[in-house]
């Protein structure tokens, strides 16, 4: 049975079992991913993030990131603060600025003197078309620079702005981000007709010029710990509605990021902490996770 | 910063963090317990368990069982048989019959030929105030040499059998285990008034004289994916309805226990697995966590 080496960490309470697919050889089956992800029967983790070596020449590293439930995912930035991190402390390289290979393509991950990591996001898309959010019939309001729209949620009225990165968001601003109704109206958004893909909802409570706390019913998931396109989203709405100043710190349950965001390109800044380090006998036959799944 | 190595087990899908503290030494403050149990931001577990020397010299050993919450529990079935397997795989003991101290005094463990191990769980009690179960002004009706009571759930009655195992347990039998309404008539028979201390609900399944399922609506947790005590309570009521005979193997989602009765003391039968090994540093100050926590 073959032992493979892993590293546990989180990114704002995102977590990710990271596996380094340079200095130990393995292939794992969706059935062992979803295994590993278990949280009773694996490692438990929400992602599992594979670190490669790349096969572009400009590339310095290639990473993978699988869902728990086996399927592989787009660039994470959670995840992607998890991998500088990791190739550091693993002494894989040393090279600040490092040009990463995912599967949209290339980024630039650059490990910040302070220990933080500096991600690219990519830039945020306003046109309704391109979230999509059905935008037809209703009146927009101006907020700034930035545009709301009205949501009816069973009789009550919210107003939103809606904006892609790489996802669909919904970001409202509320009083009091601890006692706005986040679940019961998460749900309501999520689900409303006029977002055809369905859509994250984040829920932002401005502090200061340069601090807003933000909680995200996440689109298919629930209320997370933190979301970071949540945190782009939110970030980009605030400073479009000329609330806050660039760069931004969005705190959230699980943690803070710092959002920099001049009109184009939005850089997300954070931290990513190593949890433990272990190592686990490579299950083929997976016994111990068919019984419970059989069971249903 | 203590480095602290670590074992995962798992025993019928009830997962523990097992500290060695007898070739390490170190102290836990509740709060380091809260986040090694937490499952972003620690390792994450339902309980951890402390093997330390005896204090007394007829024992082998003496175990300890923190829940998630950092409180120190009683003996616990599924804790018991990772316990066993982990000092037999670490090589703190070779015999087969393991004495341990526990809160509640000495228990007796016993690693079988075939890996599974075998564990003392007390014998049960029919008598309604032992429960608590307040059963006044209702008249039980028989079924083999057990007692069934009659409990009003919102307009709808069923017929359960109670019991302690240490903890009050009420066992009802079903046609189908999969589509017995647990969630719903779980949560009416645990707030159930009669129960002065709540209850946890178990639902069986009769599949053959040697088999049966279950699902266990656990006091204050909801449903679980196995109950130990629940097994138990289960099995004893099937053998006193006549149903089955003894030993008899209880198929729960998390796994399977066999459980053996003839009267007197409950032996509970089942594996527990190593799922991995692992070293972290013993945070003191526990930052991540608390920024988690001061949100709310």
């Amino acid at each position: 049975m073959q032992k493979l080496q892993f590293t546990k960490m989180q990114g704002a309470g995102n977590d990710f079992i990271v596996l380094d697919g340079i200095r130990q050889s393995f292939a794992l089956t969706p059935a062992q991913i979803r295994w590993l992800a278990d949280r009773q029967f694996g490692i438990g983790a929400d992602q599992i993030l594979l670190v490669e070596r790349p096969s572009r020449a400009e590339a310095d590293f290639k990473y993978r990131i699988f869902n728990a439930d086996g399927g592989e995912v787009e660039h994470c930035g959670n995840g992607a603060r998890c991998f500088v991190k990791f190739v550091h402390a693993v002494g894989l390289t040393h090279k600040r600025q490092i040009c990463v290979e995912v599967q949209k393509g290339l980024i630039t991950l650059t490990l910040q003197e302070n220990g933080e990591v500096c991600v690219e996001m990519g830039a945020p898309l306003f046109e309704p078309a391109h979230v999509p959010f059905d935008a037809s019939q209703i009146e927009p309001r101006a907020a700034g620079n930035d545009t709301m729209w009205p949501l009816e949620l069973n009789g009550k009225r919210v107003w939103v702005s809606v904006l892609s990165m790489g996802n669909p968001h919904a970001v409202q601003q509320v009083e009091d981000v601890e006692t706005a109704p986040v679940l019961r109206d998460g749900a309501l958004i999520e689900a409303h007709p006029r977002f055809a893909q369905r859509v994250n909802a984040g829920f932002m409570q401005i502090i200061r010029r340069d601090l807003l706390k933000l909680r995200v019913y996440e689109r298919g998931v629930g209320e997370t710990l933190a979301c970071g396109t949540g945190a782009c989203a939110a970030a980009v709405t605030a400073l479009r509605r000329g609330l806050v100043d660039s760069p931004v710190t969005v705190s959230m349950r699980g943690g803070q990021l710092t959002i920099i965001w001049e009109g184009a390109e939005i850089y997300m800044v954070g931290s990513a902490m190593i949890v433990f380090n272990g190592e686990i006998d490579l299950l083929d036959g997976l016994a111990p996770l068919s019984t419970r799944l059989n069971f249903n």
